[in-house]
């Protein structure tokens, strides 16, 4: 694309570096912004520098956090014995959001991916594994993507926790509420089968 | 959604005020900007903090520039008596990509829209009048969408420009190439009829 500006170009070429952003969408955020007031336009530059520069994380579970430890780890209502490992924040959000767990988490801040040059020391398992040896913790739930480098990074925690007593579970996999049993696919239909659980547990609904 | 971070927050409402970003969309450019290096990120905000600040639209067609005229009103071999009136700089490049059209171009910068409260003295119509009671003016070739928008946008000018003596056109309409008879729609179709061309035309491929 010729854009007939050097500014433009380098300003979209900058927006396109955002995932899932082609040129074409940057263009349009691009032009988006040319009509705002320098106001607005600064605004939003001060948002996320002020982020990259002023964003805390949480010292105990490694969530995003403005104070020095998170809301779910100061709030002494919830569980701190029961502690559920995720990627990242929007996992944590996402579980909050269902409002069904009250233990606390672990926020790993990506998974074991060796394509991309990630390895358990870019990760916060060491933390994890420090957590587990000071005796607080009962039970770790894996909630990890059931990819290849989910699964890798699920063995390697559960390696490095197998001297340890305490339960390691991983969340639930089966049918979807609501999905169609001949739309399923087969590893998630065998697994729901094999995993079944007692009828009385669906019909607790807290 | 409970961000957990008031920083996190402001940043997501920031970037979801970009068209056609949601909040989640929002959330993921976020977490994207966290994982890079504080210099990218000046780097990021330079661009478009730059670009309000510097950039300059051309004198005569209102295209961004980043000289006081752009390059293809700079050019002495483009044809400076057939101008193409387009809504923004995108279908500048867009006809620019065509290779077809050696005229030049005046950029409205938006169309007449009184649901969004953007009338005539909104746009550079004025300045296109102007170009044209100056005499250098041939024809004027209406590019601008077929919504309710640019027909009106179309007309006004269509009227603004009858007192003098020059040749308005608009782009042909009708089934694009390569596109199925059955599947295009009546009005397209009925149109393509209507203004059907000379078959020798067709055949001529500069």
């Amino acid at each position: 694309m010729n854009f007939s500006s050097k500014l433009i170009e380098d300003t979209v070429n900058e927006f396109s570096k955002l995932p899932g952003v082609g040129k074409r969408t940057a263009l349009r955020f691009v032009l988006h912004l040319m009509k705002q007031s320098p106001d607005e336009v600064s605004q939003f530059s001060t948002a996320f520098t002020r982020l990259r520069q002023e964003l805390r994380y949480c010292a105990k579970c490694h969530n995003v956090s403005d104070k020095p430890l998170c809301e779910v780890c100061l709030n002494p209502h919830r569980d701190h014995s029961t502690v559920c490992v995720v990627e990242d924040i929007r996992d944590v959000m996402a579980i909050e959001n269902t409002q069904q767990y009250r233990g606390v988490y672990h926020v790993l801040n990506g998974i074991i991916s060796p394509m991309d040059g990630i390895g358990p020391s870019d990760l916060t398992i060491e933390s994890l594994v420090q957590k587990v040896a000071a005796g607080e913790i009962k039970e770790i739930i894996m909630a990890l993507s059931t990819t290849m480098e989910g699964d890798t990074t699920n063995f390697y925690i559960y390696k490095r926790l197998k001297e340890y007593s305490l339960t390691v579970s991983t969340i639930a996999r089966g049918i979807a509420i609501g999905d169609e049993l001949e739309y399923a696919d087969e590893v998630t239909l065998g697994r729901s089968i094999v995993n079944r659980t007692p009828y009385e547990n669906s019909l607790v609904i807290k």
